[in-house]
């Protein structure tokens, strides 16, 4: 018997920073078993277009159980289980390859949004539980992360709808934060053990929890 | 020939508070003429599913040639311009009738989500050119805003899609802010000002400008 | 027998802003009587050691009865009655004459810093009461807008001990925060009421109340 | 030859949390060698008054060479270095012993506030260089940390001016922030690494650098 896949990936990083720490996290968990399954970890290209294209071959190529992706959110305090993606492609910065969409869609013949298929309610309530800083949030934004989780969703809608898939947005790392004064951030082991828990719940629990995660506005 | 109607919908107080910014503002512009059409004022309730049910009365009534509503966003410091209304409640708070729905679908047919038909960026554009603060905003919340937006375009959409229709979040108006110490308020007459050169520039721009307005996450 | 003055000071722009809020509050209060007293607005030079030569002049040429400095705090979303005064110029950017002190004290032979001797809790109590958002500050920073303060109260410690001088600090105005997205502002008007509000406090009352304004860091 | 000791003192818990982090990394922190001296960490009480009655015994029982007070900042996203303690005691909140005093000297005859002794520019430096969030903070607040603060230099400058002291603000850990959503965080190892980054500067620098530090406002 194969064992299940659980691919997890971070980005290369952006914005003159030196490191992204979606990918340090990301990486630091290749190989961890969860619930018989193992843990894939890869690094996808902070470009439009040409991440949908990285991240469709893993799906091919790994076939797998639960699809998470994650992203740097420079200037949030929290893991972020993000709930919903959107449409639309509107880059305030330019992309690593020099793409700055304003107001495309991802897919002309895609619908406006996909919610997340995680169970991200119980996915924040075990990891305040393990004493992690965790939300659920209302947008991920319109850059490559929005781009990537609106692909991801779109391409397992369409041909595995069974497989769960998501996106969590992750602060900076102290050693960034050093650098923009002002900017909250989150030691690499606690992200890890995060998406530890993270994945935990992804895999033991059938059915999300009834609990409250919403904004006023 | 009857003149067109312009729809403007502010909410009744709600969470306390003596009174509900966005029906202030809304109330004061009952009325007014703009590009041959004139402005009809109303309040919602701030109660779900009662709200879209007055609301779909009103566009009955009115066929409006262009609906906006608008809704208080306390500790925004802009008027905010919703891009997206989300196929989801998820009330941190009770309504005006004690209802906290969690994570339930505001139309269990509806999709996921549906984008503002306004031209927002435009809208944007003008009011910071007329010294106006103001941004667009990628998430309405989950609370009867968001609700409100999305039953809106719901319709909108299934019976007159030609219609523009969307949401502007304002925030606090300052006697408001001088008893919830450190947030942000703007004064009524600003917001007031500002919702006139934004139903200005969706009554006379067919087509929206492409200019940024997103968010890195 | 001569009426009495309240000396009013606002500032030139700085930071390439093509006005300064607080020059255009205080100017429209120019002449206003308050308890048989007048106001005398004047601007001063966003300019160490300059601002205070000018500030020592107005204080010999006007003999004021009470002296409030007022000074632009982009950022801020209230007024900010200033508690204290400290001894030491820090600037982050340089000020209109190119001057960019690091670590100065601003009287050699001055205390460390000053406490406003304006009735601060009052006047915030009274401003909140008229519905303008305000709080007490502990901090007036390290730029020319402290510099001044510290050079007022060491002045007229040593001079006038009687006579109350004291900072407030103003939000941007809206026309301000439209080109930076996302910062508070006050209009105009609701600055301009507070000011009279404060002054009003300022000029009635012997003592001020005991009620708290602190932080607990 | 006796070795010189360095007194690091934190808090016991207040505002109902189950810990305070300045306790937490002081006391791993207690014997750590550093330029021939050796470090003390003791735990000083939440309340006014007291902590200041203890804080003396050590000062006499101990004779440090250097003093750092540390102080949990709960909503701040760095260590930050205090620059300035002021004579007031302003409580937002009840201490620990159920005092609450508003507006009251901390020593009748002190003189306005004292400026920290440490060479607070450098450690900044030194933190950032070593990839943990630093700042300098233009206010300790009015609570007890500021009392401490305050109560210390008094000290000092009485009775042994030579000798450093100061305080240090910390961020919630990320325990406390999983319990406070949206607050920022700091891991305890990342700290403790700060603290000992600062030690290590103030043990070695005899100047501090000319480096900005300041604030507009």
């Amino acid at each position: 018997m194969t064992t299940q896949n659980i691919l997890l990936t971070g980005f290369e990083p952006f914005e003159q920073e030196p490191l992204n720490p979606s990918w340090e996290a990301v990486r630091a968990l290749e190989g961890w078993q969860c619930q018989g399954a193992q843990v894939v970890a890869r690094q996808l290209p902070c470009v439009f277009g040409k991440a949908l294209e990285v991240l469709d071959q893993m799906l091919t190529e790994f076939k797998p159980a639960l699809v998470i992706c994650v992203g740097q959110a420079g200037g949030r305090s929290q893991l972020s289980l993000e709930r919903v993606a959107i449409n639309v492609d509107d880059a305030r910065i330019a992309d690593n390859a020099g793409r700055q969409p304003i107001d495309q869609p991802i897919y002309n013949d895609g619908p406006a949004a996909y919610f997340s298929t995680l169970p991200i309610k119980s996915m924040v309530k075990a990891m305040r539980a393990a004493g992690i800083p965790a939300e659920v949030s209302q947008t991920a934004g319109t850059f490559v992360c929005n781009h990537v989780f609106y692909g991801l969703l779109h391409q397992l809608t369409q041909h595995t709808p069974a497989i769960r898939g998501g996106f969590i947005h992750i602060p900076y790392i102290p050693s960034q934060a050093a650098r923009h004064p002002g900017q909250p951030s989150l030691a690499l082991d606690t992200v890890i053990e995060g998406l530890r828990t993270a994945i935990q719940s992804a895999m033991t629990l059938q059915q999300d929890v009834v609990e409250g995660g919403g904004q006023l506005h």
